[in-house]
Protein backbone atom coordinates (compact mmCIF):
# COMPACT_ATOMS: atom_id res chain seq x y z
CA UNK A 1 0.00 0.00 0.00
CA UNK A 2 0.93 3.40 -0.98
CA UNK A 3 -1.30 5.32 0.56
CA UNK A 4 -4.50 4.39 2.88
CA UNK A 5 -8.15 5.60 1.30
CA UNK A 6 -10.10 7.31 3.82
CA UNK A 7 -13.59 6.32 3.14
CA UNK A 8 -16.38 8.03 2.37
CA UNK A 9 -17.42 8.35 6.03
CA UNK A 10 -14.38 10.85 6.93
CA UNK A 11 -15.10 14.44 6.42
CA UNK A 12 -11.71 15.95 7.96
CA UNK A 13 -11.51 14.86 11.80
CA UNK A 14 -8.54 15.41 13.44
CA UNK A 15 -9.04 11.79 14.92
CA UNK A 16 -10.79 8.46 13.39
CA UNK A 17 -11.84 4.96 14.95
CA UNK A 18 -12.06 2.61 12.60
CA UNK A 19 -13.68 -1.26 12.97
CA UNK A 20 -14.57 -4.37 11.60
CA UNK A 21 -12.48 -5.04 8.31
CA UNK A 22 -11.08 -1.58 7.75
CA UNK A 23 -8.85 -2.16 11.18
CA UNK A 24 -8.31 -5.14 10.20
CA UNK A 25 -6.71 -4.60 7.42
CA UNK A 26 -4.59 -1.73 8.97
CA UNK A 27 -3.18 -3.64 11.93
CA UNK A 28 -3.36 -7.53 10.61
CA UNK A 29 -2.87 -7.12 6.86
CA UNK A 30 -0.81 -4.05 6.57
CA UNK A 31 0.89 -4.47 10.38
CA UNK A 32 0.81 -0.92 10.88
CA UNK A 33 1.76 -0.26 14.96
CA UNK A 34 1.08 2.11 17.40
CA UNK A 35 2.38 5.37 16.45
CA UNK A 36 3.50 4.34 12.90
CA UNK A 37 3.12 7.44 10.44
CA UNK A 38 1.66 6.64 7.13
CA UNK A 39 -0.14 8.37 3.86
CA UNK A 40 -3.71 8.66 3.62
CA UNK A 41 -6.09 9.77 0.50
CA UNK A 42 -9.42 11.32 1.28
CA UNK A 43 -12.34 11.10 -1.35
CA UNK A 44 -11.72 14.70 -2.76
CA UNK A 45 -8.02 13.54 -3.44
CA UNK A 46 -6.78 15.46 -0.27
CA UNK A 47 -3.66 13.87 1.24
CA UNK A 48 -3.45 13.20 4.52
CA UNK A 49 -0.77 12.37 7.34
CA UNK A 50 -1.84 9.73 9.30
CA UNK A 51 -0.68 8.04 12.84
CA UNK A 52 -1.76 5.19 14.59
CA UNK A 53 -3.14 6.00 17.91
CA UNK A 54 -4.34 2.96 19.40
CA UNK A 55 -5.35 -0.76 18.38
CA UNK A 56 -7.89 -2.66 20.07
CA UNK A 57 -9.17 -5.57 19.76
CA UNK A 58 -11.33 -5.16 16.84
CA UNK A 59 -11.25 -1.51 16.63
CA UNK A 60 -8.08 1.39 15.91
CA UNK A 61 -7.58 5.30 16.17
CA UNK A 62 -5.71 7.07 13.74
CA UNK A 63 -4.97 10.33 13.83
CA UNK A 64 -5.00 12.90 10.71
CA UNK A 65 -3.51 15.87 10.11
CA UNK A 66 -3.91 17.29 6.16
CA UNK A 67 -0.52 17.06 4.57
CA UNK A 68 1.56 20.62 3.95
CA UNK A 69 1.44 21.51 0.37
CA UNK A 70 -0.47 18.14 -0.75
CA UNK A 71 2.52 15.93 0.10
CA UNK A 72 2.68 13.07 3.03
CA UNK A 73 5.57 13.57 5.51
CA UNK A 74 5.59 9.50 5.37
CA UNK A 75 4.89 7.34 2.24
CA UNK A 76 4.87 3.61 2.89
CA UNK A 77 6.52 3.07 -0.03
CA UNK A 78 9.44 5.80 -0.51
CA UNK A 79 9.84 5.03 -4.33
CA UNK A 80 9.91 8.35 -5.99
CA UNK A 81 7.91 8.42 -8.76
CA UNK A 82 6.07 11.07 -11.17
CA UNK A 83 4.10 13.49 -9.53
CA UNK A 84 1.74 14.89 -11.73
CA UNK A 85 0.32 16.81 -13.29
CA UNK A 86 -2.18 14.57 -14.71
CA UNK A 87 -5.13 14.96 -17.72
CA UNK A 88 -8.07 15.19 -16.19
CA UNK A 89 -9.95 12.35 -17.90
CA UNK A 90 -13.07 11.29 -17.53
CA UNK A 91 -14.07 7.62 -19.04
CA UNK A 92 -17.76 6.51 -20.36
CA UNK A 93 -17.61 2.80 -20.99
CA UNK A 94 -19.74 0.64 -22.27
CA UNK A 95 -20.30 -2.62 -20.09
CA UNK A 96 -18.59 -5.82 -21.01
CA UNK A 97 -19.07 -9.01 -19.63
CA UNK A 98 -17.76 -9.31 -15.57
CA UNK A 99 -14.38 -9.48 -15.21
CA UNK A 100 -12.90 -7.65 -18.05
CA UNK A 101 -15.00 -4.54 -16.84
CA UNK A 102 -13.21 -4.93 -13.35
CA UNK A 103 -10.21 -5.20 -15.17
CA UNK A 104 -10.59 -1.44 -17.23
CA UNK A 105 -12.00 0.20 -13.62
CA UNK A 106 -8.97 -1.10 -12.11
CA UNK A 107 -6.29 -0.15 -14.71
CA UNK A 108 -8.37 3.22 -15.41
CA UNK A 109 -7.92 4.11 -11.83
CA UNK A 110 -3.99 3.12 -11.68
CA UNK A 111 -3.74 5.30 -14.57
CA UNK A 112 -5.48 8.14 -12.52
CA UNK A 113 -8.73 8.72 -14.54
CA UNK A 114 -11.25 11.09 -12.45
CA UNK A 115 -14.48 9.56 -13.01
CA UNK A 116 -15.64 6.30 -14.32
CA UNK A 117 -19.06 6.07 -15.78
CA UNK A 118 -20.80 3.21 -17.25
CA UNK A 119 -22.77 2.91 -20.13
CA UNK A 120 -25.25 0.90 -22.17
CA UNK A 121 -25.03 0.68 -25.59
CA UNK A 122 -26.71 -1.41 -28.10
CA UNK A 123 -23.81 -3.54 -28.67
CA UNK A 124 -22.91 -4.43 -25.10
CA UNK A 125 -23.60 -7.85 -24.57
CA UNK A 126 -23.37 -7.49 -20.53
CA UNK A 127 -27.70 -5.68 -20.43
CA UNK A 128 -27.95 -4.53 -16.50
CA UNK A 129 -31.40 -3.07 -17.41
CA UNK A 130 -33.36 -6.08 -16.17
CA UNK A 131 -30.88 -7.13 -13.53
CA UNK A 132 -32.15 -7.48 -10.07
CA UNK A 133 -31.53 -4.54 -7.88
CA UNK A 134 -28.93 -7.00 -5.53
CA UNK A 135 -27.19 -7.90 -8.62
CA UNK A 136 -26.48 -4.58 -10.02
CA UNK A 137 -25.44 -3.60 -6.32
CA UNK A 138 -22.96 -6.68 -5.79
CA UNK A 139 -21.06 -5.24 -8.84
CA UNK A 140 -21.28 -1.88 -7.63
CA UNK A 141 -19.68 -3.32 -4.36
CA UNK A 142 -16.89 -5.38 -6.57
CA UNK A 143 -15.98 -2.19 -9.12
CA UNK A 144 -16.02 0.07 -6.08
CA UNK A 145 -13.19 -2.06 -4.12
CA UNK A 146 -11.20 -2.60 -7.02
CA UNK A 147 -10.93 1.45 -7.29
CA UNK A 148 -10.10 1.46 -3.73
CA UNK A 149 -7.03 -1.35 -3.89
CA UNK A 150 -5.66 0.88 -7.14
CA UNK A 151 -5.66 4.01 -5.09
CA UNK A 152 -3.78 2.00 -2.37
CA UNK A 153 -1.16 0.29 -4.42
CA UNK A 154 -0.90 3.05 -6.94
CA UNK A 155 -0.45 6.25 -4.53
CA UNK A 156 -2.33 7.59 -7.62
CA UNK A 157 -3.50 11.19 -6.19
CA UNK A 158 -6.68 11.14 -8.07
CA UNK A 159 -9.44 9.81 -6.06
CA UNK A 160 -11.40 7.91 -9.24
CA UNK A 161 -15.55 8.03 -8.47
CA UNK A 162 -17.54 5.24 -10.16
CA UNK A 163 -20.53 6.98 -10.59
CA UNK A 164 -23.42 5.56 -8.92
CA UNK A 165 -26.29 4.73 -11.83
CA UNK A 166 -25.08 3.13 -15.44
CA UNK A 167 -26.01 5.44 -18.11
CA UNK A 168 -27.78 4.75 -21.53
CA UNK A 169 -25.94 5.90 -24.28
CA UNK A 170 -28.15 8.88 -24.98
CA UNK A 171 -27.45 9.95 -21.85
CA UNK A 172 -24.09 10.56 -22.03
CA UNK A 173 -24.24 14.33 -23.71
CA UNK A 174 -26.24 15.17 -21.19
CA UNK A 175 -24.52 14.08 -18.46
CA UNK A 176 -21.08 15.40 -19.55
CA UNK A 177 -22.81 18.38 -20.64
CA UNK A 178 -19.85 20.08 -22.40
CA UNK A 179 -17.39 20.30 -19.24
CA UNK A 180 -14.79 20.15 -22.12
CA UNK A 181 -13.21 17.99 -25.04
CA UNK A 182 -15.45 14.89 -25.65
CA UNK A 183 -13.91 11.82 -27.66
CA UNK A 184 -15.17 8.64 -29.08
CA UNK A 185 -13.08 5.80 -30.07
CA UNK A 186 -14.33 3.55 -32.75
CA UNK A 187 -12.53 1.19 -35.46
CA UNK A 188 -13.35 3.14 -38.66
CA UNK A 189 -12.45 6.60 -40.16
CA UNK A 190 -14.57 8.95 -41.00
CA UNK A 191 -14.45 11.47 -43.80
CA UNK A 192 -12.18 14.64 -42.22
CA UNK A 193 -11.41 13.36 -39.02
CA UNK A 194 -8.79 15.00 -37.05
CA UNK A 195 -5.67 12.89 -35.35
CA UNK A 196 -6.14 12.25 -31.69
CA UNK A 197 -2.80 14.30 -31.62
CA UNK A 198 -4.85 16.91 -33.56
CA UNK A 199 -7.35 17.01 -31.09
CA UNK A 200 -5.34 17.43 -27.92
CA UNK A 201 -1.88 19.18 -29.36
CA UNK A 202 -3.10 22.80 -28.28
CA UNK A 203 -5.45 21.89 -25.04
CA UNK A 204 -4.56 23.04 -21.81
CA UNK A 205 -3.36 20.00 -19.20
CA UNK A 206 -6.34 21.49 -16.69
CA UNK A 207 -9.07 20.70 -19.43
CA UNK A 208 -11.52 18.14 -18.52
CA UNK A 209 -11.53 15.15 -21.21
CA UNK A 210 -14.70 12.46 -21.40
CA UNK A 211 -13.73 9.56 -23.41
CA UNK A 212 -16.10 7.23 -24.78
CA UNK A 213 -15.17 3.56 -25.25
CA UNK A 214 -17.37 1.07 -26.73
CA UNK A 215 -18.32 -2.93 -25.53
CA UNK A 216 -16.91 -5.54 -27.77
CA UNK A 217 -19.11 -4.47 -30.44
CA UNK A 218 -18.05 -1.02 -31.02
CA UNK A 219 -20.96 1.18 -31.83
CA UNK A 220 -23.94 0.75 -34.47
CA UNK A 221 -23.85 3.34 -36.66
CA UNK A 222 -26.96 5.54 -35.32
CA UNK A 223 -25.09 6.05 -31.99
CA UNK A 224 -21.65 7.34 -33.90
CA UNK A 225 -24.30 9.88 -35.49
CA UNK A 226 -25.84 10.69 -32.44
CA UNK A 227 -22.62 11.48 -30.44
CA UNK A 228 -21.32 13.62 -33.45
CA UNK A 229 -24.36 15.69 -33.17
CA UNK A 230 -23.66 15.71 -30.00
CA UNK A 231 -20.11 17.07 -30.23
CA UNK A 232 -18.43 14.41 -29.04
CA UNK A 233 -15.35 13.82 -31.85
CA UNK A 234 -14.89 10.61 -33.37
CA UNK A 235 -10.83 8.88 -32.90
CA UNK A 236 -9.32 6.32 -34.31
CA UNK A 237 -6.72 4.60 -32.42
CA UNK A 238 -3.61 4.03 -34.96
CA UNK A 239 -2.99 0.28 -33.98
CA UNK A 240 -4.92 -3.31 -34.43
CA UNK A 241 -8.46 -3.70 -33.94
CA UNK A 242 -8.24 -4.31 -30.01
CA UNK A 243 -10.76 -6.21 -27.39
CA UNK A 244 -12.59 -3.78 -25.76
CA UNK A 245 -10.57 -4.36 -22.65
CA UNK A 246 -7.17 -3.08 -24.49
CA UNK A 247 -8.72 -0.19 -26.21
CA UNK A 248 -9.80 1.47 -22.69
CA UNK A 249 -6.24 1.37 -21.12
CA UNK A 250 -4.55 2.50 -25.03
CA UNK A 251 -6.36 5.19 -25.24
CA UNK A 252 -6.36 6.19 -21.98
CA UNK A 253 -2.86 5.95 -22.05
CA UNK A 254 -2.42 7.19 -25.23
CA UNK A 255 -4.40 10.57 -23.93
CA UNK A 256 -2.14 10.93 -20.80
CA UNK A 257 1.38 10.75 -22.71
CA UNK A 258 0.14 12.80 -25.66
CA UNK A 259 -0.75 15.74 -23.20
CA UNK A 260 1.97 14.83 -20.25
CA UNK A 261 5.07 14.35 -23.46
CA UNK A 262 4.55 17.03 -25.26
CA UNK B 1 -11.42 -14.05 -36.98
CA UNK B 2 -10.04 -11.27 -39.12
CA UNK B 3 -7.67 -13.53 -40.35
CA UNK B 4 -5.89 -17.32 -40.23
CA UNK B 5 -2.66 -17.55 -39.06
CA UNK B 6 -0.77 -19.99 -40.86
CA UNK B 7 1.65 -22.19 -38.85
CA UNK B 8 4.83 -22.80 -39.13
CA UNK B 9 4.55 -25.99 -41.82
CA UNK B 10 3.16 -23.20 -44.04
CA UNK B 11 6.02 -22.88 -46.71
CA UNK B 12 4.04 -21.00 -49.66
CA UNK B 13 2.75 -23.82 -51.12
CA UNK B 14 -0.42 -23.15 -53.39
CA UNK B 15 -2.25 -25.80 -51.60
CA UNK B 16 -2.07 -27.13 -48.04
CA UNK B 17 -4.15 -29.63 -46.28
CA UNK B 18 -4.79 -29.54 -42.27
CA UNK B 19 -5.97 -31.93 -39.80
CA UNK B 20 -6.81 -32.41 -36.37
CA UNK B 21 -7.86 -29.54 -34.44
CA UNK B 22 -7.18 -26.87 -37.10
CA UNK B 23 -9.62 -28.73 -39.56
CA UNK B 24 -11.90 -28.58 -36.87
CA UNK B 25 -11.30 -24.73 -35.72
CA UNK B 26 -11.81 -24.00 -39.91
CA UNK B 27 -14.84 -26.48 -40.45
CA UNK B 28 -16.47 -26.51 -37.21
CA UNK B 29 -16.27 -23.61 -34.75
CA UNK B 30 -15.63 -21.00 -37.94
CA UNK B 31 -18.21 -23.18 -39.99
CA UNK B 32 -16.16 -22.20 -43.30
CA UNK B 33 -17.83 -23.59 -46.10
CA UNK B 34 -16.61 -25.21 -49.37
CA UNK B 35 -15.08 -22.68 -51.59
CA UNK B 36 -15.34 -19.86 -49.29
CA UNK B 37 -12.50 -17.26 -49.34
CA UNK B 38 -11.21 -15.73 -46.36
CA UNK B 39 -7.85 -13.77 -45.54
CA UNK B 40 -4.61 -15.42 -43.74
CA UNK B 41 -1.33 -14.44 -42.42
CA UNK B 42 1.82 -16.39 -42.23
CA UNK B 43 4.31 -16.42 -39.56
CA UNK B 44 6.86 -13.67 -41.74
CA UNK B 45 3.62 -11.85 -41.70
CA UNK B 46 2.87 -12.19 -45.21
CA UNK B 47 -0.88 -11.45 -46.70
CA UNK B 48 -2.76 -14.80 -48.04
CA UNK B 49 -6.24 -15.07 -50.16
CA UNK B 50 -7.04 -18.52 -48.98
CA UNK B 51 -10.34 -21.01 -50.38
CA UNK B 52 -11.53 -23.95 -48.83
CA UNK B 53 -10.96 -26.54 -51.35
CA UNK B 54 -12.52 -29.64 -49.33
CA UNK B 55 -13.72 -30.68 -46.52
CA UNK B 56 -13.17 -34.44 -45.43
CA UNK B 57 -14.15 -35.70 -41.98
CA UNK B 58 -11.39 -34.72 -40.22
CA UNK B 59 -8.92 -32.69 -42.31
CA UNK B 60 -9.77 -29.95 -44.86
CA UNK B 61 -7.54 -28.74 -47.89
CA UNK B 62 -7.19 -24.96 -48.83
CA UNK B 63 -5.49 -23.23 -51.73
CA UNK B 64 -3.58 -20.54 -50.75
CA UNK B 65 -2.12 -17.42 -53.12
CA UNK B 66 -0.14 -14.81 -51.84
CA UNK B 67 -2.20 -11.50 -51.34
CA UNK B 68 -1.78 -8.73 -54.33
CA UNK B 69 0.06 -5.74 -52.41
CA UNK B 70 -0.15 -7.01 -49.02
CA UNK B 71 -4.14 -6.70 -48.84
CA UNK B 72 -6.09 -9.49 -48.31
CA UNK B 73 -9.42 -9.63 -51.30
CA UNK B 74 -11.67 -10.74 -48.65
CA UNK B 75 -11.28 -9.99 -44.96
CA UNK B 76 -13.56 -12.25 -42.76
CA UNK B 77 -14.62 -9.32 -40.48
CA UNK B 78 -14.74 -6.54 -43.18
CA UNK B 79 -14.69 -3.59 -40.29
CA UNK B 80 -12.09 -1.12 -41.99
CA UNK B 81 -9.57 0.19 -39.48
CA UNK B 82 -5.62 1.35 -39.17
CA UNK B 83 -3.91 -0.42 -41.88
CA UNK B 84 -0.51 1.06 -40.82
CA UNK B 85 2.70 1.50 -41.09
CA UNK B 86 3.11 0.66 -37.52
CA UNK B 87 6.62 1.07 -34.92
CA UNK B 88 8.68 -2.31 -34.92
CA UNK B 89 8.34 -2.90 -31.44
CA UNK B 90 10.59 -5.98 -29.43
CA UNK B 91 8.83 -6.69 -25.86
CA UNK B 92 11.88 -7.70 -23.47
CA UNK B 93 9.02 -8.62 -20.52
CA UNK B 94 10.08 -9.71 -17.12
CA UNK B 95 8.48 -12.95 -15.62
CA UNK B 96 5.47 -12.38 -13.55
CA UNK B 97 2.64 -14.50 -12.26
CA UNK B 98 1.24 -16.82 -14.41
CA UNK B 99 -2.00 -15.01 -15.74
CA UNK B 100 -0.62 -11.87 -15.53
CA UNK B 101 2.24 -12.41 -17.87
CA UNK B 102 -0.76 -14.38 -20.22
CA UNK B 103 -2.07 -11.09 -20.29
CA UNK B 104 0.48 -8.97 -20.90
CA UNK B 105 1.52 -10.95 -24.33
CA UNK B 106 -1.75 -11.52 -25.26
CA UNK B 107 -2.16 -7.64 -25.25
CA UNK B 108 1.46 -7.12 -26.44
CA UNK B 109 0.16 -9.02 -29.67
CA UNK B 110 -3.16 -7.24 -30.36
CA UNK B 111 -1.28 -4.14 -29.90
CA UNK B 112 1.10 -5.64 -32.68
CA UNK B 113 4.65 -6.16 -31.01
CA UNK B 114 6.85 -8.26 -33.41
CA UNK B 115 8.92 -10.45 -30.85
CA UNK B 116 8.11 -11.02 -26.96
CA UNK B 117 11.20 -12.00 -24.92
CA UNK B 118 10.88 -13.56 -21.73
CA UNK B 119 13.32 -12.39 -18.94
CA UNK B 120 14.74 -13.26 -15.34
CA UNK B 121 15.26 -10.79 -13.35
CA UNK B 122 16.24 -10.70 -10.03
CA UNK B 123 12.92 -9.33 -7.92
CA UNK B 124 10.97 -11.61 -10.41
CA UNK B 125 8.16 -13.53 -8.14
CA UNK B 126 7.95 -16.21 -10.65
CA UNK B 127 11.07 -18.35 -11.02
CA UNK B 128 11.45 -20.86 -14.11
CA UNK B 129 14.68 -21.24 -13.84
CA UNK B 130 13.93 -24.28 -11.75
CA UNK B 131 10.88 -25.76 -13.03
CA UNK B 132 10.56 -28.83 -15.15
CA UNK B 133 11.07 -28.98 -18.74
CA UNK B 134 7.20 -30.02 -18.96
CA UNK B 135 5.78 -26.89 -17.22
CA UNK B 136 8.22 -24.60 -19.21
CA UNK B 137 7.04 -26.31 -22.50
CA UNK B 138 3.26 -25.92 -21.42
CA UNK B 139 3.44 -22.59 -20.24
CA UNK B 140 5.02 -21.32 -23.87
CA UNK B 141 2.64 -23.79 -25.26
CA UNK B 142 -0.23 -21.62 -23.37
CA UNK B 143 1.35 -18.02 -24.42
CA UNK B 144 2.38 -19.45 -28.26
CA UNK B 145 -1.93 -19.83 -28.41
CA UNK B 146 -2.62 -16.48 -26.55
CA UNK B 147 -0.85 -14.90 -29.50
CA UNK B 148 -2.22 -16.93 -32.42
CA UNK B 149 -5.76 -16.26 -30.97
CA UNK B 150 -4.83 -12.64 -31.12
CA UNK B 151 -3.25 -12.06 -34.29
CA UNK B 152 -6.59 -13.85 -35.70
CA UNK B 153 -8.91 -11.50 -33.76
CA UNK B 154 -7.11 -8.44 -34.03
CA UNK B 155 -5.89 -8.68 -37.57
CA UNK B 156 -2.53 -7.43 -36.94
CA UNK B 157 -0.57 -6.99 -40.03
CA UNK B 158 2.49 -8.17 -37.50
CA UNK B 159 3.01 -12.24 -37.08
CA UNK B 160 4.15 -11.44 -33.12
CA UNK B 161 7.38 -13.95 -31.98
CA UNK B 162 7.69 -15.12 -28.53
CA UNK B 163 11.47 -16.05 -28.22
CA UNK B 164 11.81 -19.80 -27.33
CA UNK B 165 13.77 -19.50 -24.62
CA UNK B 166 13.78 -17.33 -20.99
CA UNK B 167 16.73 -15.08 -20.89
CA UNK B 168 18.73 -13.74 -17.76
CA UNK B 169 18.72 -10.02 -17.55
CA UNK B 170 22.04 -10.12 -18.17
CA UNK B 171 22.02 -11.79 -21.41
CA UNK B 172 19.33 -9.23 -22.96
CA UNK B 173 21.73 -6.01 -24.19
CA UNK B 174 23.40 -9.32 -26.15
CA UNK B 175 20.56 -10.39 -27.59
CA UNK B 176 19.11 -7.33 -28.45
CA UNK B 177 22.66 -6.43 -30.04
CA UNK B 178 21.90 -2.59 -30.74
CA UNK B 179 19.65 -3.42 -33.05
CA UNK B 180 17.81 -0.11 -32.76
CA UNK B 181 16.90 2.18 -29.81
CA UNK B 182 16.98 0.30 -26.41
CA UNK B 183 14.59 1.46 -23.18
CA UNK B 184 13.77 0.17 -19.74
CA UNK B 185 10.86 1.49 -17.55
CA UNK B 186 10.86 2.04 -14.00
CA UNK B 187 9.43 4.66 -11.56
CA UNK B 188 12.39 6.38 -10.26
CA UNK B 189 14.00 9.43 -12.24
CA UNK B 190 17.90 9.48 -12.60
CA UNK B 191 19.40 12.44 -13.45
CA UNK B 192 19.83 13.92 -16.81
CA UNK B 193 17.37 11.55 -17.79
CA UNK B 194 15.57 12.20 -21.44
CA UNK B 195 11.96 12.13 -21.47
CA UNK B 196 10.07 9.73 -24.08
CA UNK B 197 9.26 11.95 -26.50
CA UNK B 198 12.67 14.17 -26.33
CA UNK B 199 14.07 10.11 -27.04
CA UNK B 200 11.31 9.00 -29.72
CA UNK B 201 10.60 13.01 -31.66
CA UNK B 202 13.75 11.96 -34.20
CA UNK B 203 13.41 8.49 -34.88
CA UNK B 204 12.49 7.35 -37.95
CA UNK B 205 9.21 4.73 -37.88
CA UNK B 206 11.46 1.84 -39.19
CA UNK B 207 13.86 2.02 -36.65
CA UNK B 208 13.55 -1.43 -34.04
CA UNK B 209 12.82 -0.35 -30.49
CA UNK B 210 13.29 -2.92 -27.48
CA UNK B 211 11.84 -2.03 -24.50
CA UNK B 212 12.16 -4.16 -21.17
CA UNK B 213 9.56 -3.91 -18.14
CA UNK B 214 10.11 -5.15 -15.10
CA UNK B 215 8.55 -7.46 -13.18
CA UNK B 216 6.20 -6.64 -10.33
CA UNK B 217 9.13 -5.42 -8.06
CA UNK B 218 10.62 -3.56 -10.85
CA UNK B 219 14.57 -3.26 -11.47
CA UNK B 220 17.29 -3.85 -8.62
CA UNK B 221 19.93 -0.82 -8.38
CA UNK B 222 22.87 -3.22 -9.98
CA UNK B 223 20.29 -4.09 -12.61
CA UNK B 224 19.61 -0.26 -13.50
CA UNK B 225 23.37 0.71 -13.23
CA UNK B 226 23.79 -2.92 -15.84
CA UNK B 227 21.49 -1.67 -18.21
CA UNK B 228 22.53 1.78 -18.61
CA UNK B 229 26.07 0.98 -18.94
CA UNK B 230 24.59 -1.72 -21.81
CA UNK B 231 23.18 1.33 -23.82
CA UNK B 232 19.78 0.88 -22.82
CA UNK B 233 17.86 4.56 -22.03
CA UNK B 234 16.08 4.77 -18.89
CA UNK B 235 12.65 5.83 -18.91
CA UNK B 236 9.85 7.17 -16.27
CA UNK B 237 6.39 6.81 -17.54
CA UNK B 238 4.48 10.40 -16.73
CA UNK B 239 1.86 7.99 -14.69
CA UNK B 240 1.71 6.34 -11.24
CA UNK B 241 3.32 3.55 -10.13
CA UNK B 242 1.46 0.96 -12.55
CA UNK B 243 1.32 -2.82 -11.78
CA UNK B 244 3.26 -4.89 -14.06
CA UNK B 245 1.12 -6.10 -16.36
CA UNK B 246 -0.75 -1.79 -16.71
CA UNK B 247 2.85 -0.83 -17.52
CA UNK B 248 3.18 -2.83 -20.36
CA UNK B 249 0.75 -1.94 -22.01
CA UNK B 250 1.07 1.33 -21.39
CA UNK B 251 4.69 1.46 -22.38
CA UNK B 252 3.96 -0.19 -25.69
CA UNK B 253 0.62 2.05 -25.82
CA UNK B 254 2.93 5.07 -25.59
CA UNK B 255 5.39 4.34 -28.27
CA UNK B 256 2.97 3.20 -30.57
CA UNK B 257 1.12 6.40 -30.18
CA UNK B 258 3.68 8.63 -29.64
CA UNK B 259 5.44 7.37 -32.84
CA UNK B 260 2.43 7.19 -35.06
CA UNK B 261 0.63 10.67 -33.84
CA UNK B 262 3.76 12.99 -34.47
Amino acid sequence: MRQYLLGPSFLGQSRITLSGKESQYLTRVLRIKQDQSFAGIDNQGRIWDLKMDSIGRDSCTLSCSQAEQGKAKVATDTMPSYAGPFPRIFLYQCLCKGKKIEQIVRQATEIGVEEIVLVQSTYCVSDFSNKSEKTVSLRTERLESQIKEAIQQSGSPIATHLNERVLKLTEVPGHWNKKGLGLFFHQSEIPDQKSLYGLLKDLPMEEPIAILIGSEGGFSDEECTFLETSEFKPVLLKTNILRAESAAIYAISAIQVLLTEK
